[in-house]
């Protein structure tokens, strides 16, 4: 059985499938001796041409949780089945990142960063972790394992997502009707949304004017679901007190980005959730092994909701 | 029974131990009618006049989990009993402070703030948790604390403590014959030691150069532990990475000194450990009662020692 790997970030990655996978052939790109003969295509940012001629691919497997790099794809085969990551190690890695943005927040080390630089010796009031509120928007199984680690950590943590879905570690409100309810009580937002249409640049001024004054954001899902320039004016009117970005578009950022400066963000170079190398090729490897058999794996992508 | 209180931070503190000690006369500073009837002294920061004619004293509680304050005391009856909060909800709130700390180490935030003011996207290798090591110099209540937030958050800790006690939360080195192999194996340095003659300007260039090149060090005990000019070389030649710091000599620090300004010098205005109010009051209240009662309170000080 072929397997076709590209990953624009990583080539280790493809002598650890081979490992995983002895009994396939792997190929790493452009080594591609038979389009026709390819089975699975293990993918991360592929070109546009990558799909040419796999006119018999089983499954696409995704190097990664987001797969809007895939369903954007102008050559990706109809019909056919996509596979995401659903933690891999990554989930852990995130709620890493994720607390050291609330623990930032909740006890103004990004004031004192400020007030550092203007000379200014300044105690804030003492905030009690218990009393402060993140809301974690996209409650998946990312999600899920950060608010475990906040609410382990003395946060109070509550979440949101589209649809009715039993098993989540916190509080959560779901659906549009309840969005406005989510954003209210929150001290923190954090974003891990997938990017689908329906998430597109859904941070906005009304989503962030629906915070209360002074809250703070966290997105370490992708850049397009935030309007930079609301994201700005919200900092700029004191509504946001500050936002930790780990994504934004395009990235990197121009020169004359405005992320770059404000001296209300903080940017990071997307690294919450770098990529668990040997988590995801057992991942990977796993399901293709289901997929042999003709079980169904974890994190099979729905293309009408985008994730 | 009479009780003269003084804390130079906060008066609400008085009501609160009014509240708690209905039962005896609890004055605030500078209502001292008869200071020979004074038995219990509750102070943090008090004037050097303060203790003049308490000639009953028989114990003398600090506001606080440091003494320095009260061994320095030019007025301080000798051969009184000194008892210190031993942890009174100030343990959770340093742990909060050296797990920020210890995040921004291990996932390069401090590395990521200059790259941002740099206009630089530059993702920096990825280090678990579990191959990051943290090392607490000063293994008590606060510190045994701090060693299980940390542990609980995947991180490899180990303490370092004068002499040999048990019960530890982590892996300790005792005495000054193991600090240098404690040193040799550390990402991050916790300074959290009582500030005595032994323990003044301990963090000096000898010690930091026994850390691993590229460690980071946390101070949330005492400015007078540190070397100041010795930890500003260190990070000049790049042997310290990063420095955050929540005490300095002396708070605030003067407008040039040279924290304020350092790129590697993150400062925060002695706000770690904020007292918490309610706990240090119900604290300090348990132990007059034990002395009442003819019984021995946690937290006794040996002056010798110097906590």
């Amino acid at each position: 059985m072929t397997i076709q790997f590209y990953s624009r970030a990583d080539s280790d990655l493809l002598e650890r499938l081979q490992q995983q996978l002895p009994q396939h052939e792997v190929n790493g790109w452009p080594e591609c001796p038979d389009p026709a003969a390819v089975r699975y295509a293990v993918v991360w940012g592929a070109p546009d041409d990558f799909f040419n001629g796999m006119d018999n691919l089983q499954a696409v497997l995704s190097i990664g949780a987001g797969v809007d790099h895939l369903l954007s794809h102008p050559g990706l085969p109809p019909g056919v089945p996509i596979i995401r990551l659903t933690d891999a190690g990554m989930a852990d890695k995130i709620a890493e990142y994720v607390l050291y943005g609330t623990l930032r927040a909740q006890r103004g080390f990004y004031r004192y960063e400020q007030l550092q630089r203007e000379r200014h010796w300044q105690p804030l009031d003492d905030i009690h972790a218990h009393d402060f509120t993140v809301g974690i928007m996209g409650l998946g199984v990312i999600g899920n394992r950060v608010g475990e680690v906040l609410q382990q950590a003395g946060y109070n943590v509550t979440g949101w997502r589209r649809s009715h879905t039993g098993g989540n570690s916190v509080e959560c409100f779901f659906g549009p009707d309840r969005l406005d309810e989510f954003l209210s009580t929150l001290n923190v937002l954090v974003c891990l949304l997938p990017l689908t249409d329906d998430t597109q640049a859904i941070i906005d001024s009304a989503v962030l004017n629906k915070l209360p004054t002074g809250a703070h954001l966290i997105n370490v899902a992708r850049g397009g679901h935030v309007v930079d320039d609301d994201l700005i004016s919200a900092l700029d009117r004191g509504q946001l007190a500050s936002a930790l970005l780990d994504v934004c578009v395009p990235e990197p950022p121009a020169d004359d980005h405005p992320f770059w400066r404000h001296p209300g963000i903080a940017l990071t170079p997307h690294v919450a959730g770098p990529t668990q190398k040997q988590e995801s090729i057992e991942q990977i490897s796993r399901s293709i092994a289901q997929l042999d058999a003709g079980q169904t794996p974890a994190g099979i992508v729905d293309p009408a909701a985008g994730y």
